[in-house]
C-alpha cells in the first residue's frame, strides 16, 4: 500500500509513537488531576510535559496557553464561539475548510454574527494583504485563516497578516491544520492570536487529538463540566488550562503527540520541509504538461508550499481517477476534501480533485509509482 | 500497585483492548469517512461495527443514534445544549456531578434556564419518586440524573424515573458513567431518551472516549464542522451520526471499545456486577462497625448499586487517609470527586471522602491489604 493521504491524517507515524501510544494505556493509565496517588501524579506530569513541549514548538510563552482538544474542529468552535458576539463581523480567506465556515454560518444563522471572504493571490501576497484590507468593516473582530490550503497547499501569509490584525486591532486565528510539523509557525512571531491544530496530521499523534494555543483565558466556554480542580464550585475554574478541559482527556493520544514533537525536533522541521515537498514538486513536474492533466498552482512559483498536490485528468470524474489509483495499492482522495470555497476558487466545485498528500515517510518509489499509474490512466485518451 | 479507582478510570483493562488499541494505529490507520480506498473503508467498517455493538448493548434500535464524543462531559454537554431554550426547567437529581451541575450553571447565567434538584432516597425508590413528581412545574422539559452516584454507588431508580417522565412529557437523559458495563441499562425499557457514557470506565475503553445514544436529530449542535458528508453544503448535515460527529474521531479509543464490550459481553454483565459488588460487600462489612470509621450508605440496604464505597475516618482530613494508603501502595481517590452536591447531602462538603472503587479484576487479596491498611490506620487513635 501506497499511503498519499497525509493531508487526512498522517501515516505511517515514527516508532516513537507507536511505542509511547501502546506504554501509555499501560503505563500512565489513571485520569491526570484526578487522584494524588503515584500513577495519577506520572500521568499528569506526562501531559503537563506534553503542555510544554507543544508551548515550546510553536513559540507560546505560557503552557497553560495550550488547551488539549478532542480535535482541530473542537479547537475551531472553541475560537469563533468563545470570541464572538451578536453583530461582530469576521473576515476568513476564500480557501477555508469546513471547520470554519460550517461554524461560522451556524453562527450567522443564530447569533447574528456576519462574515466574508478575503481572496488568496497564490503568487502575490501584496494583493492576499490588499484583499483583506479592503474587507476590514468597523465591526470586523475576528480574522480566521488557514496557513495552509488542504486542497492546493498554497500557503497564506500569516505573518504579514498577523502584523496587519495587530494594526487594526483585530483578533487573527490561525488553522495549521495542514502545515504544522512541517512549516515552522510561531504564535509571538507570526502575531497569531489563536492558533488550531490537529496532532494527528504534522505533528504525527493518533486521531481523535487536537490543540488550541493562546490566550484561551478570554474565550467563554463551548462545553462545561468537572475538571478536577476547584469541586466544590458549580462554576468552571476561571484559571487555564482547566477552563477549558472539562471531562476526562485524550491522554494517550497526547503522550503519543509528546513522542511526535520529539521526533520532528530531532529530525529538524526544514528537513522535514524539503522531503515532503520535494515529493510534491517531482509530481507536478512529472504531470504538468502532460495534454489531459489539469493541474491549479504552479509549484515553482510558490516560495512556500504544504505537500499537498489537485489535479485531475480531462473529464474523468475525481472519484473514478481515485478509485482507479486504489485498484493499484495507491491511497488519495477525491472530491472536495471538505473545503468547498477553495473549489470555488479553482472552478471544480463540480468535481472536485485528485488530492496526493505526502509525508516525510514518502519514498521516491512511492512517487514514481503513482506518477506512472496517472500516466496509464493517461493513455485510455 | 493497587488500583481502586476504577471510578476515575478502569485499569486495568481487559487483553484484548490492549491488543486492539495498538492494532488500531497501525492497521486502521486512516481517516474513517474521507477516503475511497481500502484502509479508509476498512477503518470505518471498524468504526460502524463499534456503532452496532454500543446499539445493541444498550437496547437501542437505531445505531446512528450511537455519537461518538470525546467525553461523557461532552455527551451531557449535547444534551443540555442541545435540547434546552431559554425560560426550560429542568430537573437533576442531589447526586449529580459537575459535568452535569456546571453545564447547568452555565445555561442558567447566559441562556435563562432554571433548575432546581429532586432528593434522593438510598433505600426507598417510592420517596425518590415523590420528591421528583413534587418538583415538576409546567416548564420542566428535562430530568437529568445519573444512575449511580460517584461517590456512593448508591442507584437511581432509572426505568421508574423513565414512566414518570414519559406520563409526563418530559425528556429523561441518564448519566450512565458509572454502571454502563457493571450494570445494565436498556434504552427502551428502561425509558430513556439520551445516555451520556464514560467507555474509559466500565466499558474498558482508553481515555478520550465517549458515547451519547439517543435521537441526536433533534438535538441542536454543540460544535460544527467538516463531516466528509456533504462536502458542498456550508451546513451540517441534517441526518445521524454526521450532524454531531464534526472533525476527526478517536479511532484508536472507539476501536478498541469495540473490544472492551466484546469481553463484556462473553464475560457475562452480571458476573461482572456480582464480582465488582462482591469487593464492596467485604470493604464494607469489615469496616463498618470499626469506631472511627464513618460510612455513609447501609449497602445491605441497598438491592443495587455501582462498585463505588466512601468512607472517611474521625477528624483526618480525606486526602491525608488517600494519602496515607498510597504511600502503601493503594491507588484511591480523595476529596469531592466533582460531584459537590452529593457531599452537601452527606455533609462531607468540607472534607470529602476517600473513595474506593473496585473493577472485575480486583482481587480478594486486594481487598484483604487495603481493609488491613485501612485498620492500621486506625490504631493512630
Amino acid at each position: 500500500m501506497i499511503y498519499l493521504d497525509n493531508s487526512a491524517t498522517s501515516y505511517p507515524k515514527p516508532k516513537e509513537v507507536y511505542e509511547a501510544y501502546k506504554n501509555a494505556i499501560k503505563y500512565y493509565h489513571s485520569n491526570p488531576g484526578r487522584g494524588g496517588y503515584e500513577n495519577s501524579i506520572a500521568t499528569s506530569e506526562k501531559i503537563y510535559e506534553t503542555r510544554l513541549k507543544a508551548a515550546a514548538f510553536f513559540g507560546e510563552e505560557k503552557e497553560e496557553n495550550v488547551i488539549f482538544t478532542p480535535s482541530c474542529t473542537f479547537a475551531v468552535n472553541m475560537v469563533m464561539k468563545g470570541v464572538l458576539n451578536p453583530g461582530d463581523h469576521v473576515l476568513i480567506s476564500d480557501l477555508e475548510h469546513n471547520a470554519v465556515v460550517r461554524v461560522l454560518e451556524h453562527l450567522r444563522r443564530y447569533n447574528s454574527i456576519k462574515y466574508d471572504t478575503f481572496s488568496v493571490d497564490f503568487y502575490d501576497d501584496i494583493k492576499t494583504l490588499q484583499s483583506l484590507k479592503n474587507a476590514f468593516t468597523a465591526q470586523t473582530k475576528l480574522v480566521f485563516c488557514t496557513h495552509a490550503s488542504n486542497v492546493l497547499g498554497v500557503c497564506l501569509p500569516i505573518r504579514k497578516i498577523g502584523m496587519l490584525c495587530k494594526q487594526n486591532g483585530v483578533i487573527l486565528a490561525v488553522d495549521g491544520a495542514q502545515s504544522a510539523g512541517i512549516i515552522p509557525i510561531h504564535m509571538k512571531n507570526d502575531h497569531i492570536d489563536y492558533l488550531c491544530l490537529a496532532p494527528h496530521k504534522g505533528l504525527f499523534a493518533p486521531m481523535g487529538t487536537g490543540m488550541l494555543i493562546g490566550d484561551a483565558l478570554r474565550l467563554k466556554t463551548v462545553i462545561e463540566g468537572g475538571t478536577g480542580s476547584q469541586s466544590r464550585s458549580f462554576l468552571q475554574p476561571d484559571y487555564l488550562p482547566d477552563k477549558h478541559e472539562s471531562g476526562t482527556q485524550n491522554t494517550g493520544g497526547i503522550i503519543a503527540m509528546s513522542a511526535g514533537i520529539d521526533w520532528i525536533q530531532k529530525t529538524g522541521i526544514e528537513k522535514i520541509y524539503r522531503a515532503d515537498t520535494a515529493h510534491i514538486k517531482a509530481l507536478w513536474q512529472a504531470l504538468k504538461d502532460e495534454a489531459h492533466i489539469q493541474t491549479y498552482v504552479n509549484i515553482e512559483k510558490l516560495h512556500q508550499f504544504a505537500p499537498v498536490f489537485s489535479f485531475n485528468i480531462k473529464n474523468m470524474p475525481s472519484e473514478m481517477i481515485a478509485q482507479m489509483l486504489a485498484k493499484q495499492g495507491i491511497c488519495v482522495r477525491a472530491g472536495l476534501h471538505c473545503a468547498p470555497l477553495a473549489h470555488q476558487k479553482i472552478g471544480t466545485l463540480d468535481r472536485g480533485t485528485v488530492r496526493i498528500s505526502s509525508s516525510f515517510f514518502t519514498t521516491n518509489n512511492d512517487i514514481n509509482y503513482t506518477i506512472s499509474n496517472i500516466k496509464n490512466l493517461l493513455l485510455n485518451f
